[in-house]
């Protein structure tokens, strides 16, 4: 692979020279950037070089551009990271199925992860809430209807109290590359047959919970896998 | 949050509109995309949304520019959440210790995530590469020096034969987001007190793989982050 253009070059270092700003400056998710024109005469960069950086770095989740107010230093979510795994997995076709289950597998492992941390760590009225979502559930299925927006809530908020943060967004990553492809498949996230095995998995986790019974709530989170696990082996 | 400009969302237009022409011309990692001017035809864009739009491809690790050659479909590998993680804990100051904390503790669940599928399944051959590979540090850390190369090779091997494609990459992201970080702290990926244990850790996991022993193994990883957890607690 030879060297790239020198067009690519000059905007990967005015990329690189902004980055080095934020860190500099000791700028926060939150902190706005100086103007477009104030960049280029710090970084001594060509208004359009600093342009397009600024949209490779918004590409990237890196900052946010808010039109009328200015460029802002972004949270740096792992949004870019779903889009990216979803497209590879639209992509791979006769392997998507395949690399969907390394993503059930991927998340699967790091809910294992949280056994210690969440088993009597979820308070009564988180435990109240997650019956809620369940209870929801229920209601849907009995009306022959997909949970999608309650299993995403559930997950987001048995996670909300963890501590380690990456785990917590690579864990939302992955559903949502999950809840995203499936469709892309033609599948649903939870087939019908498997429905009512999942609502009560997720039962089950909660009563685990309640129980403080660590390696009671780890066979819940298999058993709440399985039913996935199910749907991609029999579809490929 | 108000609409993004105008000319931002001509270019997010033409990066969902080659990602669509790659997903439906069934375009595979290292094929080629049409040329610019091809593309500016097909997608109906102008030149300079179309080039804009590839270098964002580009910095999305979604395709590759090759001078003088064209540009080409990616493996889309996780290089830009590698960047966007090392970023961000750089960013982070105070808390990017506690963040690195979250990185060990996530390679640490990737790992033990395995310890079912690797415990019997690594061949003879791979078992001895991997005690040449702890030989190696062992002389290392006799003469003082560091050992990141081995420790990389050394994960490298140990997973090269895991059959998930995205928790072998995770781990490997994980391990480069730490390798990158602790130079920038001023730090040593494995301090120099802690050398002779993470060696030690090392030949442990090699002899419970031997023993085809899963509780073993598993112990053994956990022994192997405890001196990088030490480092990051003592230094926070």
């Amino acid at each position: 692979m030879t060297a790239p253009r020198r067009s690519q070059t000059v905007t990967g270092a005015a990329v690189d020279a902004i980055k080095a700003y934020i860190r500099d400056a000791h700028l926060r998710p939150g902190d706005a950037l100086p103007t477009e024109a104030e960049l280029c005469d710090k970084l001594g960069y060509s208004r359009s070089s600093v342009r397009e950086a600024v949209r490779i770095l918004s590409a990237l989740d890196i900052v946010v551009v808010r039109h009328g107010h200015g460029t802002y230093v972004s949270d740096m979510s792992l949004q870019p990271l779903v889009n990216g795994l979803v497209f590879r997995t639209v992509l791979a076709a006769r392997e998507s199925l395949a690399f969907l289950g390394h993503v059930v597998d991927a998340r699967e492992a790091l809910d294992l992860s949280l056994a210690a941390e969440l088993t009597g760590a979820v308070d009564a009225a988180t435990l109240s809430e997650l019956e809620d979502i369940v209870d929801q559930m229920r209601s849907q299925v009995a009306q022959g209807r997909p949970f999608t927006d309650e299993d995403q809530r559930f997950h987001q908020l048995l996670l909300s109290g963890v501590d380690n943060t990456l785990i917590k967004e690579l864990s939302q990553a992955f559903w949502q590359v999950h809840a995203e492809v499936m469709p892309l498949l033609e599948m649903e996230v939870v087939a019908v047959e498997n429905r009512d095995r999942t609502v009560s998995a997720h039962q089950e986790i909660i009563d685990a919970l309640r129980a403080e019974d660590r390696t009671r709530f780890r066979a819940a989170i298999r058993s709440h896998y399985a039913p996935l696990r199910d749907v991609i082996s029999q579809s490929s």
